[in-house]
């Protein structure tokens, strides 16, 4: 079976010379929120990532509730069968946060104050004026004996356990405070621990092209991984993410081996491909505008504010981004992009006529090179027997004129709205590229 | 310890009859793109949602990757522990996918084709115009003797296993094929199973007030909670929110203790509040917009089009949201906006001057009875030692006269514009209501 090639056998956690060496890692996320999914697991994504890029094999991600009996016997299970464990959450100052406490037990250590974490506590509260009190000075109980992990952008500390063989790290639960203790406390310590193999992998990002359809442009994937590599179709409503996976004793090594499967990729499907490693469209396409000295103007009905969101998320944007408009009333598309309101009363908002003169208005208006604009119907309500719901026109303006692209979504408002915004941003790269 | 006292204790699962009762579930999330981090487990979060709402107690949330052994693990432990697992991931067309296989193993039944899930796969690829291949045949392969969940949203086909008073349901990992799958066939069926003790959650979104400042504000909590209630505080840079759960033999009698917890924290902390249960800000101010008959329009720098894309994400919010610009440029904000090329010079493109000129701006371009305006510092460049990344002006104009708000966000690019977004619309709550 293909998928499990890759995956290593549990080896011996010692090298040679009798250092301690890690393989494996687990995770586990401690909370009911995120148990009963009023909190999605970003955490854990996070840290999946983080360290597989180590060489760690993250092997199960587990997530347990609030409750010390349930945070004890994950502790137990998972601190025996793996190499690394890392834990987040339930280190806040409220009283449902016990994980500090089912952490001291498990290594039977008492709690004691450091004074820098408590230095960093009162300093923090000062800076944003809020007094110290005593649940907040309680964040500076550490279990004795662990390694502090000093939370400079919170005030729950992180905590290291390097016991038997066995590394334990707790952090706290807050996105940004995590991923920062890991990023600065925890990966540098790991890229010294974890040796032998390595897991590396390599995505290609593609649009336009349904999973199955890509699946089979690549024809038989043996030639393409000759037995040295996974693939994985990872579809969503942005597009499919083709993921290779290679396993080698360095990641020199697994590099080379990834980059020849994506050339052979490249060869077969370059077309759908915008960008390799995990980079989102808004990115690649502001670098292939910048690289080709382009700028961009953006109006949309439908999709709200999206693209115009989406470019804007990417640092450095304002090189090539000149400016949005979300002419959502007819009135606005008229007043703002000097839409014919003729057109509008003889084809409709939603149309091919709207959606070029929509592009050209914001073109000309903002006197940017390209003008791309959006029309559809979003709903879930709105849509006609000739206009159903998910009926969408992507315009674009250029040097070389005018084009409308027209696609059908059908799908819930929110998703909607990424596949158009997708298509848009797309339709533009492909254009820029001379692809359409 | 209180985090515990609602988490039922491990009970009969037959009820005096003798008829089979579930009490707690498990959810298994298969793929390895999940555990690497490179997908974000929504489904999960869904899962645990749709659970717990028809009683189910979540106990475990696991995630293991593509491989035979693992999931095959993860079946006969969390089949045995728990009385109801939900799984998903690993039946898509591609190679990859294995869940099918080890769930037939499992349950030691062979693969069987089903004709009525073939006549789906043949119709849903013609409708697209993609030929029908050998792998979209085999998606019409099931266990012998299992219940065939039909997706009417996708190729593959959910499956359930209700086998020696265990409910075992098994679905493919596309979120949306899933959510139908789970909704259409799923829930109707647990509603029917879950009985005995019932654990329902009321949730109090708040925003503007930090985790601590909002913990101390509701002072005692035994007070507020009586020892019928669990009140958890979840942070996120869109506000805390406060979960109260309660545990009781009926639905009607957990709401009715909910909703008295609810009105003690309403008492104290009304003014954060902007909404009971899972709604989003955009969502709550739609309805009070719409409810006052009032219109709104908005200018945005630098968030970018994010408050336009969230108040267009609500269906319906064509009624009161007019148009949206995304002046980035100065160039913009004085076309569209008539902002005075004297005052961005003078004051900068970031200062309570052009808040309230784009505001102004907007409202008038519009003829609105709102316009709000947002200028700002995203970062991670741009900053100065008197105007420093993080920096944002909030203007709001309307019949009362125009207001500006100054903030400081400093967090990275995404979520300063969360946050940024977040105060914007969180003001316009206010200032309808008469806070501000």
């Amino acid at each position: 079976m293909r998928a499990s090639i890759l995956r290593p056998r549990p080896l011996s956690t010692f090298d040679k010379n009798g250092d301690f060496l890690m393989r494996t890692a687990s995770i586990i996320t401690i909370g009911d929120e995120v148990l009963i999914g009023q909190v999605v697991n970003t955490n854990a994504s996070f840290l999946g990532q983080r360290l597989s890029e180590v060489g760690l094999e993250v092997v199960r991600t587990i997530v347990v509730g609030d409750d010390y009996d349930e945070i004890m016997r994950a502790f137990k299970e998972y601190n025996a069968s793996y190499d690394a464990v890392f834990v987040t959450g339930g280190l806040g100052p409220t009283h449902d946060d016990i994980t500090k406490k089912v952490v001291a037990d498990f290594f039977g250590a008492k709690l004691v104050e450091d004074a820098d974490v408590l230095e960093n506590v009162k300093d923090r509260l000062a800076r944003r004026n809020i007094p110290l009190k005593q649940v907040n000075r309680d964040q500076a109980l550490v279990p004795e004996g662990c390694t502090v992990l000093m939370n400079h952008w919170g005030t729950a500390p992180g905590m290291l356990f390097e016991k038997d063989g066995k590394f334990f790290a707790v952090m706290p639960g807050v996105p940004h405070e995590m991923r920062n203790i890991m990023t600065e406390h925890l990966v540098p310590r790991l890229k010294e621990k974890v040796v032998g193999q390595v897991i590396r992998h390599k995505v290609l990002k593609t649009a336009g092209i349904a999973e199955s359809s890509l699946f089979e442009l690549l024809g038989n994937l043996d030639d393409i991984l000759g037995g040295k590599a996974k693939l994985a179709f990872l579809p969503s409503q942005f597009g499919v993410r083709l993921r290779i996976s290679v396993k080698a004793k360095t990641a020199e090594e697994a590099d080379v081996i990834a980059d020849e499967v994506a050339a052979k990729i490249q060869a077969k499907a370059q077309k759908y491909i915008y960008a390799e490693g995990e980079v989102d469209l808004e990115e690649a396409l502001g670098n292939l505008l910048k690289e080709r000295g382009l700028t961009l103007a953006v109006a949309e009905s439908c999709t709200g504010g999206l693209i115009s969101h989406r470019l804007t998320n990417i640092s450095g944007s304002t090189a090539y981004f000149e400016r949005g408009v979300v002419t959502y009333s007819n009135q606005a598309k008229v007043e703002i992009l000097h839409v014919p309101e003729e057109l509008i009363q003889k084809f409709g908002a939603v149309s091919e006529e709207v959606a070029r003169a929509m592009a050209d208005g914001v073109r000309a208006i903002s006197r940017t090179d390209i003008g791309v604009s959006v029309t559809g119907i979003a709903g879930p309500t709105g849509g006609t027997e000739e206009k159903p719901v998910g009926l969408v026109y992507i315009g674009i303006s250029d040097v070389r004129g005018t084009m409308v692209d027209k696609h059908n979504f059908p799908d819930e408002r929110v998703r909607f709205k990424d596949r158009a915004s997708q298509a848009a941003l797309e339709l533009v790269r492909r254009r820029v590229l001379g692809l359409a």
